[in-house]
């Protein structure tokens, strides 16, 4: 009996260091954030409120800026509110990257840098804006987001031509520390 | 007896949390693909053809085009024929990365949507190619590919100039949910 | 009391299943790595010194380069002498992205290929030079490194105007396979 007990405890043990990173549910989050993400792209003139500008020009495959790579710094809030206090910044970039239709590719990480959390999230993956909704991977984080993955999901929430557009982005952590 | 009866269940418990990521063996793979990516890089005319652009000139760091960054959206076919029917597109970047030889750094996503299957893996990875096989990261995935992650290796198919190049990529995952 | 035998050893049996990805310790790294990052930025002229080439010009969104972006084949090295042996090359691209200070996001591939490891990690993040300390995420990871993840901890060890910098990164892996 004695032995059994000695045995359930080293098991218990491994279990401990087993679960470690235990948080893993992947039909529930272990964290969820729900952000708006506002870029506001640069004209050549607008230097105070633009929040990003072209680093390449379109290419002549076709008709939907194929090529044409953006760098970002855009504010991060929690309602669509261009004017609402940023959370959070993203910085990264997206370019163009098809000839028929418009769609880009991101790659950028959020910052959070408040008293309330402070970290950064990695995240990258197409979006395929003809779809209403797409996914990004979050595919690291540090700080209060530590090791974190999880899926970003997309919506367009306003898209005005040239010069402003609004996503919505669902971020779902499945994996936490 | 009972005692250790209830112990064990609570083990048990812990093993079910602790499992839900369970597809894990680093020795086998619990999803394989292997896919073929073609890249028709665009001459200035062949829009209808091409595949891919480039998006700044080579610098003049070398002759081996370093600097030199194309976007691209390529079909991914079962076999190794460029117009068999696409399974998945491969939308993302390269750039050329060295000055002595020929070398790239890719990120890209690849898009799945079919009926058999939907969603996305997203890769990145250094492309040495003077090694045979070039191992990149698949760091996350969406929608039948969900949170997955593994190993995508690469090997050059076939190599025509700068017009058409062909890579063979084995993905295999190891961490499936 | 052989039925529990039989229990406990299932139970061991699934453990070890479970245990297969086994070495994630929250607060102790599975692996770590402090090395070197030289930058030797083309200038036009040094081709035989410059590791670094700028791809595109900076935008003229504020005063800090933003949008300007620099493709890398930079050494590694374990001490902080720029001429000391590499120990890897770090294959990728950095880009400015802030408007009203130097902040730089990164992408890149570290490729160890010595005797005593071969392999590579991929990298991404922020790097907001004004903190101290910045941390990019490991997102994976192939060869010695297969399907590693953990965070990548940068300190600017010195910066030499536009020709020279060089950071510390403390690699630590919290997943190791």
């Amino acid at each position: 009996m004695r032995d059994l007990a000695v045995k359930l405890s080293s098991i218990l043990f491994l279990l401990s260091a087993c679960s470690a990173k235990a948080f893993f549910k992947p039909n529930e989050p272990c964290k969820q954030l729900v952000l708006y993400y506002h870029d506001i792209l640069f004209n050549g003139t607008d230097v105070a409120n633009a929040t990003s500008a072209a680093a390449t020009e379109p290419t002549k495959l076709g008709n939907f800026k194929f090529g044409k790579l953006v760098v970002f710094d855009d504010p991060m809030t929690k309602d669509n509110h261009l004017l609402s206090p940023p959370v959070a910044r993203a910085q990264g970039f997206y370019f163009y990257d098809m000839k028929s239709t418009y769609t880009a590719w991101f790659a950028f990480t959020l910052i959070f840098n408040s008293t309330k959390q402070k970290g950064t999230l990695n995240i990258m993956g197409a979006d395929l804006m003809t779809e209403e909704t797409r996914d990004f991977s979050v595919t690291g984080g540090t700080g209060d987001f530590f090791m974190a993955r999880g899926i970003a999901t997309i919506r367009t929430d306003t898209f005005q031509g040239a010069s402003y557009f609004r996503l919505k982005m669902d971020i779902k952590l499945y994996e936490c520390y």
